[in-house]
């Protein structure tokens, strides 16, 4: 619903833990402590919202496009300020894109569709930070040979 | 580290599903279909990450303050655009701290000084989002009243 507003709830559980609980109602354990490493950390969950953002919209665009992908995953990666706030200043988002016959311009139409614009999240991180996509296509048929 | 590039891996998991695996190997489920609703989508994500990143630097200023906390959480709420793409516009935080006889100045100091200075995640989404904050402070022997 446009303009809705959704409140999560970020409840301290101790020893540098967090309880999120998104506004869905979904709770996870949040690490902060970054060298104990026991859950991802806030950081890190951008990265990951990045990728499901952006990767959500090429793998619907390519099936409407009738392209036959057998497997899909996203690459994201940041480059942080030296100083504080050490906010992300690049974030690197690779596609790996298999599949039989793919189209490399429905791929690369597929990607820049989201990134400019569709992707909530990219659209969000992009006043601070340069998103730079690229992509690999895999064929399905080759790789099995 | 300053610079560090770090790699999340997002694997398309079929049926608008996806598993992002963060750079320090840890794994979780993320959907990408909001009526479904069977995990944290990845806008929900980017509202625990603010909330968790801000209130580890709160408790741990407060901590540092020798401020008595029994109790905190971080309720966080956003608002989006109503055109693609839907990023956030707005971010509220509310950071409601109980303990013995908290000092309201230090508390203001903490938020403010997470919010302007440390908050990383802050930093990254103030570049779209104008992030509002504000507190509420609870008496522990007077709750318990």
């Amino acid at each position: 619903m446009p303009g809705k507003e959704s409140k999560a709830i970020i409840q301290f559980a101790g020893d540098e833990f967090f309880v999120g609980v998104t506004p869905s109602g979904h709770a996870q354990a949040i690490e902060t402590n970054s060298k104990r490493n026991l859950a991802a950390t806030p950081m890190e969950l951008l990265l990951i919202a990045l990728g499901s953002c952006t990767g959500v919209d090429v793998i619907s665009i390519l099936k409407k496009k009738r392209q036959k992908v057998t497997d899909y995953h996203i690459e994201v990666s940041g480059e942080r300020r030296e100083e504080f706030p050490r906010s992300y200043t690049r974030l690197n988002v690779k596609h790996i894109v298999r599949g039989r016959g793919l189209s490399e311009p429905a791929v690369a139409r597929a990607i820049e569709l989201s990134d400019q614009k569709y992707c909530s999240v990219a659209a969000t991180l992009r006043g601070s930070a340069e998103i730079v996509t690229s992509y690999e296509i895999l064929e399905e048929d080759l790789a099995d040979a």
